[in-house]
């Protein structure tokens, strides 16, 4: 359906795309209308000598692990090796207000008009709206156009609160895990749901961070993705693992999230053998992860996202922990992310 | 978008549609081909003595206030006279397993192929399909064809739980306050989101009684549509407190409510003045009632939904009662109520 056009500020100046790739960026090309403007962070993953090509005319910045070595010393641990997870490190080294990350198996997708989707745009849309996460609204994101807030919807809730993060979803190839994937090889999605919405206070998702955008001022220091790949017993919960930290931590903060709109063309199904063997102690640790995040509280004292972060470490270590010590590493690179985080930017540690 | 035809059961008997209604039921006309086969309660609001015509072919009956007050004697109190309320008395006498309700101003709307939609197939698929209020789940409802639980969404959660509420959406006009209403006269709901999902555990929603379905069996005594209209200081919230307590009570009961698809055209909006009139003591109570449902609890040896609604009632008395005396009355009218419920409910005592 057609919206009126909205003078969404492109914020140029104020937003970085984050890539881990390790591949030639070819499929930058169809998103060149759209990316061309912006400045990429590109977070080469696995061998440091090879050379990836970006299409020309790109403005863009590369780190290899070597430079992930040389720029965070033996902080660099925290960054996952072989595994997109080391896109977080882009996160650390912007300068931008905002992040909007996507993986090169992208594409633009169309709408049902069969116009091509400015993804980028519609999530800067999503983050300058505010979101509404005390009261569900049945005619979906009230602030769009031609919508607003419903009979019955108190009126001292209807300014929202910051939306810090905008979670976009996927035509075509879903999100699914490997179980999934392997009792569903050909299940596509091809449902265009013309919704956004705020994720209510007090309910965990599956952050994906296929396609997602957040505000890296507010809430960048929550959007760690943990330890994955190369040495570690779990890979494919790198985006589960900083979605749910992010949105306890914004539950806490009195900041939304909001998922739906824009969707990007996933066009390649990873291996579900593959798939598998990465996730299957997530499947099993997830039946207890959920439950300690559903059930955790923030003290009150924690007042900025750093402080609630390391809580959240504290935390990790002495209940996780007892689950696999596997989080009682991941509890330290908590920390370690955190160091790492405030001495890249010094100014921005108080939310 | 298309669906694999599906062999919904029509629930032929097992579900009667409730009409509250003032005048003429012409607007059956449209529905014939969807509602014929289904015996509908017409709950007639206003002078008894007054003649309702019903299109020939239907199969019905109609409760004008004499026969409310001969069934239920003096505990006809507790229904609202001059005010859509009054429908709630068609919950109370239905024999039925399931309810549909619709307002008499609401048409057949189309989907954006241009196919008539049948919103009571719609309605039945939500309601015998899962919810899944414990966990959000981002490409909406799990149980759709051609969607699934998404990676990160925990196995444990994946059965779901029984969907007790299907509340419907609105094309054309939507569903807005006064104060909302006048400041957009012309706002009309023109997008189609094909999307159905589960209202979160711990999130109220603004529940509209236009176009909505439910379990009879086990909710039914939390669909309650208050004290309205005549003798009353206020209007239109008769559905909002029905979603209220329905919600709370379904949190408590591990039950799920779902949102989104059928759509109905709405044709008419009603007067903003009138409708001010109705809802100024609501605006403003309901800056305290919201909080009030937010933060209640229902103990534990609350089983069933009449014992919850008591419950409930004792702390509308206790804590809403200062904020006006109306809840006191309606408190009183809430147990009344459910004595009449189980009155022409024998057997329905436990749910």
């Amino acid at each position: 359906m057609a919206e009126a056009p909205s003078p969404t500020p492109l914020l140029k100046d104020e937003l970085d795309i984050v890539i881990p790739t390790i591949r030639n960026l070819d499929f930058l090309e169809m998103w060149r209308p759209f990316f061309q403007p912006y400045h990429l962070i590109i977070v080469q993953d696995g061998d440091p000598s090879k050379t990836i090509k970006v299409p020309p005319g790109f403005d863009f910045d590369l780190y290899n692990r070597n430079d992930i070595n040389r720029i965070l010393g033996p902080k660099a641990s925290c960054i996952s090796f072989k595994d997109s997870a080391c896109r977080c490190f882009g996160y650390m080294v912007s300068k931008k207000k905002y992040i909007f990350t996507i993986d090169d198996d992208c594409f633009v997708a169309k709408d049902p008009s069969g116009k091509q989707i400015n993804a980028l745009e519609q999530h800067i849309k999503n983050i300058l709206s505010p979101s509404t996460p005390f009261f569900f609204n049945t005619l979906y994101d009230p602030y769009r156009d031609g919508a607003d807030f419903v009979r019955g919807y108190p009126f001292s809730l209807r300014e929202g609160v910051p939306t810090v993060v905008s979670h976009g979803l996927w035509l075509n190839i879903p999100d699914y895990d490997a179980p999934t994937q392997l009792v569903k090889p050909l299940e596509r999605n091809t449902r265009y749901v013309d919704a956004v919405m705020t994720i209510p206070k007090g309910t965990l998702f599956p952050m994906c961070g296929m396609n997602l955008a957040f505000n890296r001022e507010l809430i960048g220091p929550a959007m760690y993705f943990g330890l994955m790949g190369d040495g570690q017993p779990i890979g494919r919960y790198d985006d589960m693992w900083a979605g749910w930290c992010t949105k306890v931590i914004c539950d806490h903060l009195g900041w939304g999230i909001k998922t739906g709109l824009p969707y990007i063309w996933h066009s390649k199904a990873s291996n579900p053998f593959v798939n598998l063997k990465k996730e299957y102690n997530g499947i099993y640790w997830q039946e207890e992860i959920i439950p300690f995040f559903q059930s955790l509280t923030i003290p009150m004292e924690c007042t900025t996202v750093q402080k609630c972060y390391i809580e959240l470490s504290k935390q990790v270590k002495e209940k996780l922990g007892k689950v696999d010590p596997y989080f009682v590493k991941l509890a330290d690179a908590m920390v370690t992310w955190i160091e790492a985080w405030d001495e890249l930017n010094p100014s921005g540690n108080a939310a």
